[in-house]
């Protein structure tokens, strides 16, 4: 049985990957990284889609980028935008796919996985340089020189399934796989209950991509807000 | 000015590095990453070489590789081995370079770094896949497409100075510089004090490189052990 480590946020997008991987019959490890997010909320999600769509296991690593700041993410003093902006959002955290694929890898070669998955997207988010095809590439190429087991003749592979997918296109395929949305976080400054706030880019992309897929939006808003 | 970020291990590799790096005028910024060593004496080591060399300023960041496993560095229940092995050793940390070039990556992108700078070192360490020229060369490619400041025109180079210097080259020009040795702590087995095993290939390989500069080996050993 192949295995690959799935990066799981505890969004949708990382959610409708690991469904798409168990459902291809991968064994399944899940790994979510605790960066430093402003709220716990995100990683009990990940926790929860973990269980829920049948990883083999799920484990969580804390890494403090925080120390770095630099990022409305991870740092309280930058506030996270109500309004669209152009160019790269302040929610941009420094190297973050880079740090977390890099996890990926060290858990990757301990569990002697074929391949790395993440739910990285170049449409909706193309604003962040390390969600690009051509950056999962380089990836691939640098990490099949990386480690002891790619040397050793056993390659690993570094994909996002759906890098090329709209919002529209993920909540169907997840939608299709029978992913319970409702226990997914997107919210980019959700409460401590996992409440989306309606209105930072995040939220905007996964309520525009419920409608424009036709599926109910089964997203958790915050009562002052409302969806 | 410009800035480099500089992984400063503790070790006798980096000190020189970073030597290097303030004689050539660059304004270094220490990075030394807490991933679950064996001991805290190489991350007292590092905060003292970065003081003692003049780095503009030192971070430690922590992350627990020890929740992945797999090598004699971060589990404790893999003996660091004290006769020397062919092939890759036990003390291989799973992608450990690709984790902290991937912290170092986020730390030069807050601080607008042009450079980041590791002690890496393809002769003595030749069992290593991480330490290798070509290895440097991918990640700085697969860097170059990660970070927006490098998207923004920005590059980041990515360097080891020492990478085909033998270990009595890097003693020979650490002395030249007056990089203080006996600060520095290389022995996987190092006590809480920072004492040297004296047994261990790290050991072997920096007592090796005092004896081939013909310059005296400053390494503190404990008592039982001897040089």
């Amino acid at each position: 049985m192949k295995k690959a480590v799935v990066l799981v946020s505890g969004g949708l997008d990382s959610a409708t990957v690991l469904a798409m991987a168990v459902r291809e019959g991968w064994r399944c490890h899940a790994l979510s990284v605790d960066y430093g997010q402003r709220h716990r909320s995100e990683l009990d999600a990940a926790a929860a889609v973990a269980l829920r769509l049948g990883a083999a296991e799920h484990r969580i690593v804390r890494v403090d980028l925080g120390a770095f700041g630099g990022s409305a993410l991870t740092d309280t003093s930058i506030a996270v935008p109500t309004a669209p902006s152009s160019g790269i959002p302040v929610t941009y955290v420094p190297a973050r796919n880079t740090i977390l694929l890099s996890l990926a890898l060290a858990y990757a070669e301990v569990v002697e996985a074929d391949a790395i998955l993440t739910g990285a997207n170049a449409v909706d988010y193309s604003g962040y340089p390390d969600c690009r095809p051509q950056y999962l590439a380089a990836f691939e190429a640098m990490a099949n020189l990386a480690t002891r087991r790619a040397v050793e003749g056993h390659p690993i592979a570094v994909r996002s399934p759906i890098v090329s997918f709209t919002k529209a296109d993920i909540v169907r395929r997840g939608h299709e796989l029978g992913v319970d949305f409702s226990l997914t976080v997107s919210c980019y400054d959700a409460d401590g209950q996992g409440r989306a706030c309606g209105r930072c880019d995040a939220c905007r992309l996964r309520r525009d991509g419920f409608a424009a897929a036709g599926i109910p939006d089964p997203t958790r808003y915050r009562p002052a807000a409302g969806p």
